[in-house]
């Protein structure tokens, strides 16, 4: 770590800088302005920009920037390594090899599995990582699904998130809902006045909100969103001074639609920026992540450089960051991005602090290995093993027919719709209607609450044998499971828990495919290729079971109670229908 | 103060607004677009902008702006109270008419005169005004001049200065300069890095600064600037990541050539800021402030929207403030101006906390008296009454000529140009030439530091007679004084010592006009236009006295040690070359 301060003499040309980059096209976000420029970097920060020849020394390394652009390294706003699957090492390997330098988290899935220490373990643990970390309190692994009235895990509460918010490098506050907001959870508020206190931000999550809910929301302090989906709402959140993180993530397509506040509206591009928010191994070993939303963005008519503002400057800006990432510019961590042309963004090298880490594709560099601590595998928790029985849906009474509440699943949309349908009853048993798609859905606690398993029904799945499963779904983290019979998801259940955790498919009472996430039942510690190739696997055996879905695990795990996301979900409590305010309902209607 | 909480049910609906500002054009400066909304406030700070009838209750006050534009208050950048030598209360009612409703200032003036305490004292008597301080560090009450090797008054170590930094209500650091950063002191560096940590701004002042110095000087942190007077001197400093506070103050007109980075040569306007810096009585009750500015910036061709952020969201960004100052949106202060026209920026209205204080140009409300402690009394303390005699400049030797160094005045520079003289020399003393505008120049130590005085001869007042002295010049707040004949310049030192300071006109051995002030020898406790009467008719006499400066007290001033301003000043210690090192030299050559 340099000290700025050994930056002075290298400016004033007294001592050597370390590293020059010459030649290069400078893309100054700050201005934005190109023109040639040399960049002059001492240990890992730049310590003057321009005409820096006189920093050369004997021993000074040179890179030959002719003919490329030179812009600052990407800063991510909001995304969840653990919604990648990857572990720390592999995560920070693909996000490097997409010219993301910095990134914005706050670990609230292992934090919801394994409280405090788990959220310590992995900021540190990226620490050790080439990349800068915009560590944010994970306030989800406290709120969990507290304001749909479900019962949290037990590893954070409340005044663990004040003294989170007190850690070194800790920027503010992961994405707090509006709910929390608007029902006047004292706690939350007072986190969020101390935050503003100490001058850090409020990052939000405004999915679904309405027009007052948004002015309590952005009036509380929130100044940042990453979920708008629709013009005039992102319209309305700039317009109250939000920074909106347009979301190109894994399922989530937002950058062309909310880019046209400027595109269209010609708003001021400063308040936009990007995010990808979930992105799978397959996105990241493919098409990238905010690299590919400055790709998506210049195609909808942004301006390069104001392409390349929103995935650098802007972002950096919303977390009053610009003073170390950001910019090109003396004082900011040497990462830079060398770029053979704008329209594509075509990365040919990647140093971060001065250091090349990526050269026309190629990984050069050893990364630390992440090892785990043990408190963070085997956490699928079950008091015995799961049984078809526990997993058959039961009503009282007689009667060969019951109408049940369904949870309606759409490809490419995380929200939910309630549906109906009208099931046979033999026995007392409701069963799965295969050929009108009616599947049934189980959420079965794996922490030891207590809480127990619950069922429900779901449409849009088409299934026609064997059940899928996971042990992560956003805020619980539980076991879910989608399945046309009890036995099967019983058995995929149990291999869950046998295993540690992951993803699960199985058929005829066998499984057929398997992503182990042995880490907090959420993480790999395979090799992002080898991540890939498993869900591949299970992507193709879930569509041999008949599910014409694109992501069936994203799919299934939003069905189950997520904050305020869709308007029906299931927990292992109930069903709930997300209303104004949320409430449990009966799977059987009357 | 309204706790951003009790905004929350407003917004929803559930209880009242205390006022809806209705029917005006909302001037959004977080995305550059005017359009029609209402503004819905409880307390002091705005709970919904937009459509929010909803809000309006029985009891809701409206007001009604058709037809007019709903502006930020004005957010001004950089601006020292204590130059405009009114008191608290005075200042506060004049920046309110002009639309300014939060400053940034440090009281570095009363901190080098009575230390910690003063700085307290004024930070605290802002907070009770109805105006936002944005406070900053005063860096330069404790640097002074040391880094000229001057002794500095004793009320501010550095230690001081962390302690101060630490203060509820502080932004950051007041523009330490670049000198010390460059010579590495520590102690400041130190400060600087503490100052990030607390994610606090480091305020700039780089005037004359070389473009190594300004790598260096950017590299450390220092992330706004109010110096640059020259277009490509200001281009340099926003392409490394710097916010340009351009001036627009009594005796510095920067805006028309800086703002040419923006019109000319197209850079991001979000770079760019206002601030007066010195704002005379005279400016302050005439054109204004940075109302002017965004007046000057229009004439110029920059947008109106432009204009306003440059005067309200860019310096609110600046300082990390825009949760709070520069934008009219939910849980901003209800700071809010109401404009007839946005080319003339002709200011109907000024809202603060949502209550209304100027309408019409009339100021509508009682602002709180300040009262001074004595310790901010008397403090122009000379050991014993300075005579003739020792305001005479002697020469050892014999001869009948001495060539000496000679400070050149320029009319509206504070820059000064070494000059030299042959002057006759009768019983060893070197007197002034009226005939040829070399006068002589003096400083005396008025507290107690035992470095008595300096004497010098000074190019470009033209006075034919009599003496002009102050107790204030910028970084020193010695006394200093300008004269043709010793005696004349006894009478003013003495006048200024026995009525604890302030501004002094003597002709044939007479007081002929005189601004007291008595607070710190720095400011005034009377009413503004007072104050500029007092001054009007000082500057009158001096006119008479046959000097053709527009502002003798201000270059008077700025014939002294200031830091790097400037090439050649005098100090009690003695004469200064302010070169690369600055060092001291005697006057008479050879």
């Amino acid at each position: 770590m340099t000290r700025r301060r050994e930056l002075i003499d290298v400016a004033m040309g007294k001592t050597a800088a370390d590293l020059v980059v010459e030649g290069g096209t400078i893309v100054n976000v700050a201005t934005a302005e190109l023109y040639l420029a040399d960049v002059a970097v001492k240990g890992d920060r730049i310590a003057a920009v321009g005409d820096v020849a006189y920093t050369k020394g004997p021993d000074t390394r040179t890179i030959d920037a002719s003919g490329l652009y030179v812009t600052p390294g990407l800063v991510e706003g909001h995304l969840h390594q653990y919604h990648s699957y990857l572990g720390v090492t592999e995560f920070v390997q693909a996000l490097l090899t997409h010219g993301v330098t910095a990134t914005a988290d706050g670990f609230y899935g292992p934090g919801i599995v394994a409280g405090v220490p788990a959220v310590r373990f992995f900021k540190e643990a990226f620490e050790r990582m080439p990349l800068r970390l915009i560590f944010l309190v994970p306030t989800l692994a406290w709120l969990q699904n507290r304001e749909l009235g479900l019962t949290p895990t037990s590893g954070i509460d409340a005044s663990d998130l004040g003294d989170i918010l007190a850690w070194e490098g800790c920027y503010g506050l992961e994405e707090p809902p509006y709910l929390p907001v608007v029902e006047h959870y004292e706690e939350f508020l007072d986190l969020f006045d101390e935050t503003l206190r100490q001058r850090k931000v409020i990052t939000g999550h405004a999915a679904g909100i309405t027009e007052r809910q948004l002015q309590a929301y952005t009036a509380v302090g929130v100044t940042t969103d990453h979920e708008s989906v629709e013009v005039h709402d992102a319209l309305s959140k700039a317009r109250k001074g939000m920074t909106l993180l347009m979301r190109q993530g894994s399922g989530c397509f937002d950058v062309p639609e909310v880019v046209r506040t400027h595109t269209e509206f010609a708003i001021d591009p400063r308040r936009l920026g990007f995010c990808a928010d979930l992105a799978s191994p397959e996105k990241l070993l493919g098409e990238g992540t905010i690299d590919q939303s400055i790709r998506v963005a210049i195609a909808q008519g942004v301006s390069p450089v104001h392409a390349v503002q929103m995935a650098t400057l802007n972002n950096a800006e919303a977390f009053y960051a610009q003073r170390d990432l950001g910019v090109v510019a003396p004082g900011r961590y040497a990462d830079v991005l060398l770029v053979s042309n704008l329209r594509d963004f075509a990365i040919e090298c990647v140093l971060f602090g001065g250091e090349k880490v990526v050269e026309s594709g190629a990984f050069l560099i050893e990364l630390p290995r992440t090892e785990y601590p043990d408190y963070l595998r085997n956490t699928v928790k079950l008091p015995r093993p799961i049984s078809a029985d526990d997993l058959t849906f039961r009503v009282d009474g007689n009667g060969d027919e019951a109408e049940v509440r369904v949870i309606g699943v759409t490809e490419g949309s995380l929200e939910t719709d309630e549906c109906r349908a009208r099931l046979s009853v033999v026995d007392a048993v409701v069963g799965a209607d295969v050929e009108e798609d009616v599947l049934l859905l189980a959420m079965i606690d794996r922490f030891g609450k207590g809480t127990g398993i619950g069922l429900g029904f779901v449409q849009g799945f088409r299934l026609e044998r064997g059940a899928i499963a996971s042990t992560a779904n956003a805020v619980c983290e539980n076991i879910v499971i989608v399945g046309t019979d009890p036995a099967d998801m019983a058995v995929a259940a149990n291999h869950l828990a046998s295993t540690g955790g992951g993803k699960v498919v199985v058929r005829d009472g066998a499984v057929v495919a398997n992503v182990e996430l042995p880490i907090c039942g959420l993480l790999s510690e395979a090799p992002l290729d080898e991540v890939m190739q498993r869900f591949e696997t299970a992507f193709a055996e879930i569509a041999d079971l008949g599910c014409p879905l694109k992501n069936p695990f994203s799919q299934l795990e939003f069905c189950f109670a997520c904050g305020e996301i869709g308007h029906i979900k299931l927990s292992e409590e109930g069903l709930l229908l997300i209303d104004d305010p949320p409430r449990k309902v009966d799977v059987v209607v009357g």
